[in-house]
C-alpha cells in the first residue's frame, strides 16, 4: 500500500487542477522556482526527461539531413528590426542588454526570443548558389520572452527548445519541409509521449510573427484545455528579401531563398504531466521515462532478499531497461508512494514469499495492475508489460481526446460545451478575423487549428452565419 | 595530389601563426563571425566536434554520479553580489539586462558569466540534511563575458561549456571530487583529443574568483604558447557561508557544505586546431572526428567504380566507422585537398586499377602514408590504421611538449627561452605574488601551474633569489 503521508500532499485534480499541477511538479522534483523571478530551475528528474526528448528528436532530425549549429545568444537591435512583422510580434516581450564590460552599449542587444534574424544573417553569407541549398540547420538552446504571469514548464521567462531553420531553392521544397517537421513532432509526441495530437494550420490571427503559414499540433490536457505542442512555419521569401538571402539558380538567375523554421519546447514536459498524471503524481510513458523500472525489496533485511533484488536489477539492466533498485532504509509503503509520485512506469516487488514461489510481482503505474512473473521470464515479460503500458496510455489519452471533442453549429452551443464538457469544439468558420476576435472576447475561446482532416459540420460560420470556408478546432488554451 | 588552389588559401604557419589559425577555422568551416560583434557562429563542422566532446564527457561525468540540470540564464544583481571575491572577479566583464517586456527592470540582471551563485541559491533550498549530500550537478550551456579582443573559439563574448557544481559534507570529499574531475578532463584531453597536458594547481594570483584552490590542465600549442584546457575549483565553505547552504549532520550539528565547480569549454576546439593542424588545414584525431573516413572514387564515371566505392562505404558504416563517400562531380585532387583542410583522419581512394588489383588505398591525414589494403580485410585494417593514427598523433604532440619544455634557474635564462625556443619553462618560485607580477610585466610570462609532479631545479626563486618553495610551469599563454 502506498504511504498516505506522501500522497496527501498532492491536491486532488478535481479540487484544483492548477494546484494539482504545481504540486506534481514539486513533489516529482521536476522543477523549482529561482531567485531570478519568472525563471525556472529544471531539476535532475525534469532535465533527464528533456535529455530523452532531445536524444530522440535529434536523431529524427538528423535522419532527414539536419545539422546542428550554435548561433549567438544576443541579437543587435538593428538585426531584429529588419523584418517588419517579426519585430512587431516580438519587440513587446524581449529582454534588452544595454551594458557590457562596464560600458553602455552603442547599440542595445536583445536576448534571443527566437533566432530567425541570426540564421538569415548567416544564410546571407554562406548561400551563393543552388549548390549551397538546401541548408538544414537546428540548435538546442534556451530563449527569453518576458512573460507577465508564469507557470513551470508552460510559461516561463526562459524556456529550453530546439529551433530548426532551413532555406530552399523552391517554394514547394520549403512547404514540404515545413510539413515534414510537423509530422516528426506529431510522431514523437504520439509514439514516445503517448499524447495524441490534432495536426493542422493556424489561422492568420494565430500564426507566427512574419510567417506565411504556421502549422501546429494541438493536444488536450486533462482539464479540457488545449495545448499547442509544436509549430512549423513557412516564411516564403519574406525573410529572404528582408535579409537579402539570394542564390544563383541553375538558370543563372539571382533568386531569393524560401525559408522555414520549427520549434519544440520544454512546455512538452508540462503536457506530459497534464495528459497522463493522476492524484498520486506523475505517470511517465515507458519509452520516455528516464527510469522505467523501480525494484523494491520487501522485508529487505531477511536473508537473500536484497541479493535477489540486486540480481534481478542486473538482469534487467543487461536486457537494456533503465532500472533502479530502491534499497534505502525507507518502508516499502514509502517507496511505493515515491515511485508513484515520480511516475516510474513499473514497480517490481520482491520479498521472501516471492523468492520462495520463484516469481516477482510487477505493478504497472498506469492501471496499478499486478502481474506475477517467474524469474526465468522476467526480462521478456517486463518488455511486454512496458510495451503494453505505453500502448494503453496512448489509448487512454486518445479516448479522452475523442470523448472531449464535440461539434457545434451555433455560438451558444459552442460556449456551453466549452463551459461544461470542456475540450475541443469542431465548428465551421467563414475565415474572417472578426469572428475569431468575437469568440475570444466573449468566451475566451481561440481557434486551435484548421485541421488537415476537414469535415463538414454545417455550411455556415458558427459566429456570423455567413458561408463557411473551413472547419476549425476551437477551445480554451494554455 | 591535393589541389593547390584550395591549399594556397591557408597562410603558412611559420609565416603568421595567428593568420594560419584564422584561415584554418574559416576553410574548415568550423566557425564564422556574426553581426553580433565579438560573438561567434559555430557552424555544422565545428558543432559536430562539440557534440562529440559533449557525448564523451557527459558519459564520463555520469559514470561518477553527476546529473544534469538547467539553471536560469540571467542572475539578479543582488545574487551575484553575495560572495565578495566572486563579484569582484566577474563584475568588470558581465553584460547587463536592464529592460524586459518594455519596462525598465527594478533590479538589473546579468547574463551568467558562470553560475556558482545560482547553484548556491538552489543548494540552499534543497540541502537540509547529510542525507541530501553530495549533490553532483552539471549543466551544458553558454556563458557571456564581455571580452575586448576576441578570437574564434579561444576568446569570444559568448562561449559554450559545461559547468559542474557539487556540494559535500566534508572538506576531504570536496577536494577528492575537485581532483577527480580534473583527472577526467585530463583523460578526455589526452585519450580523445590526443593532446598531452600538465596537471597542477594554479597560484593564488591565477586562481578562480572566490575559490580556495584552482586546479588546471595546461597544454602547449604549436606556436609554443600555453593554453589552459580545463579547470576545477575547490571553494571550501566560502560560498556556503555567503549563501547559507547548511546541513544537519549525523551528529545533529548544523554545518556549512563544501563546494566545488569545474568547467570545460569550446576553446578546446581551438586547442585541437593549434596542436595538430598543419599548413594543409585541420588534423582531427580519429576518436573525436565527426567524419573519420572519406571515400574518394577515382575516375568515378568508369564502370563499376562508384558501385565499388558505395559498397566499401557501406561495409565501413556497418563496421561502426563514421564514413562519408564523396561522389560529387569535383576532381579527385579537389576532394583530397578538401578532406585535408577538414582534417578527416583517413582517405580511402578507389579507382579502376585498385578494383582490378582487389585493394583500396588508405591515406592517413597525419603522415600522408599510403597503405594498400585488400577488400576482404578493409574494415579490420581500417580500424587498426585509425587506432595507430590516434596513438601517433598523441606521440607527436607529446614529443613536441617534451621538446618545448625547458628548465631555467635565472630570469634572463627564462626570458631567453620563452623568446627563442618558446614553450614551457620549469623554474623554482618563492611563492610570492610580487615575483609573478614582475615576470608578467617584464616579459609577459605567467605561471601556468604548480605541477603535481614536483622536481627540484634549484633551491632559489628564479625571480628574487629567495628560498624556493615550489617548482612552477611558466610560459606565455592564450
Amino acid at each position: 500500500m502506498a504511504d498516505k503521508k506522501l500522497v496527501e500532499q498532492i491536491t486532488p485534480m478535481e479540487e484544483d487542477f492548477a494546484q494539482w499541477y504545481t504540486d506534481v511538479v514539486k513533489k516529482a522534483e521536476l522543477c523549482d522556482y529561482s531567485s531570478a523571478k519568472g525563471f525556472m530551475i529544471i531539476r535532475p528528474a525534469g532535465y533527464a526527461l528533456w535529455e530523452n526528448y532531445m536524444a530522440i528528436l535529434d536523431r529524427m532530425f538528423k535522419e532527414t539531413g539536419v545539422q546542428n549549429v550554435a548561433m549567438p545568444m544576443l541579437i543587435p537591435e538593428s538585426l531584429l528590426q529588419k523584418e517588419k512583422d517579426h519585430v512587431e510580434g516580438f519587440a513587446p516581450e524581449v529582454a534588452w542588454v544595454t551594458e557590457g564590460g562596464q560600458k553602455k552599449l552603442e547599440e542595445r542587444m536583445c536576448v534571443r526570443p527566437t533566432s530567425e534574424t541570426l540564421f538569415c544573417d548567416y544564410f546571407a553569407k554562406v548561400v551563393k548558389s543552388y549548390r549551397d541549398l538546401p541548408q538544414l540547420l537546428n540548435q538546442w538552446v534556451s530563449v527569453v520572452r518576458w512573460e507577465k504571469t508564469t507557470r513551470p514548464f508552460l510559461r516561463t521567462r526562459e524556456f529550453l527548445w530546439q529551433e530548426g531553420h532551413t532555406v530552399h531553392a523552391t517554394a514547394e521544397e520549403a512547404e514540404e519541409r515545413t510539413i515534414q517537421m510537423l509530422n516528426i513532432y506529431a510522431d514523437f509526441t504520439e509514439q514516445y509521449l503517448a499524447i495524441p495530437v490534432v495536426r493542422g494550420q493556424k489561422t492568420e490571427k494565430e500564426k507566427f510573427a512574419g510567417a506565411v503559414a504556421t502549422y501546429t499540433i494541438e493536444a488536450l490536457m486533462h482539464d479540457g484545455q488545449a495545448l499547442q505542442c509544436g509549430t512549423s512555419h513557412n516564411f516564403g521569401c519574406d525573410f529572404a528579401k528582408a535579409f537579402n538571402v539570394q542564390f544563383l539558380d541553375k538558370d543563372n538567375q539571382l533568386k531569393p531563398v524560401y525559408e522555414t523554421s520549427w520549434g519544440y519546447t520544454t512546455r512538452m514536459i508540462g503536457a506530459l504531466i497534464m495528459v497522463h498524471g493522476d492524484d498520486s503524481g506523475l505517470k511517465l510513458p515507458p519509452r520516455i521515462a528516464p527510469t522505467q523500472i523501480c525494484v523494491v525489496p520487501i522485508q529487505q533485511r531477511k536473508e537473500g532478499v536484497l541479493e535477489k533484488a540486486q540480481e534481478l536489477t542486473e538482469v534487467l539492466k543487461k536486457a537494456g531497461f533503465r532500472v533502479k533498485l530502491d534499497d534505502s532504509e525507507k518502508s516499502p509503503g514509502f517507496k511505493f508512494a515515491d515511485q508513484e509520485v515520480r511516475g516510474i512506469p513499473l514497480r517490481i516487488e520482491i520479498g521472501p514469499k516471492d523468492i520462495e514461489a520463484g516469481h516477482a510481482v510487477l505493478v504497472r503505474r498506469d492501471t496499478r495492475e499486478k502481474i506475477q512473473v517467474s524469474f526465468e521470464n522476467l526480462a521478456e515479460e517486463t518488455g511486454k508489460v512496458l510495451e503494453q503500458e505505453q500502448n494503453d496510455m496512448f489509448a487512454a489519452a486518445s479516448k479522452f481526446l475523442t470523448d472531449h471533442t464535440s461539434s457545434a453549429t451555433t455560438m451558444d452551443e459552442m460556449v456551453d460545451i466549452v463551459n461544461t464538457k470542456k475540450g475541443f469544439v469542431k465548428a465551421m468558420w467563414c475565415g474572417c478575423r472578426e469572428c475569431e476576435d468575437k469568440l475570444k472576447e466573449m468566451a475566451g475561446i481561440t481557434s486551435r487549428c484548421i485541421p488537415f482532416k476537414q469535415e463538414t459540420i454545417s455550411d455556415k460560420c458558427v459566429v456570423c452565419g455567413k458561408p463557411a470556408t473551413k472547419m476549425v478546432y476551437w477551445g480554451r488554451a494554455y
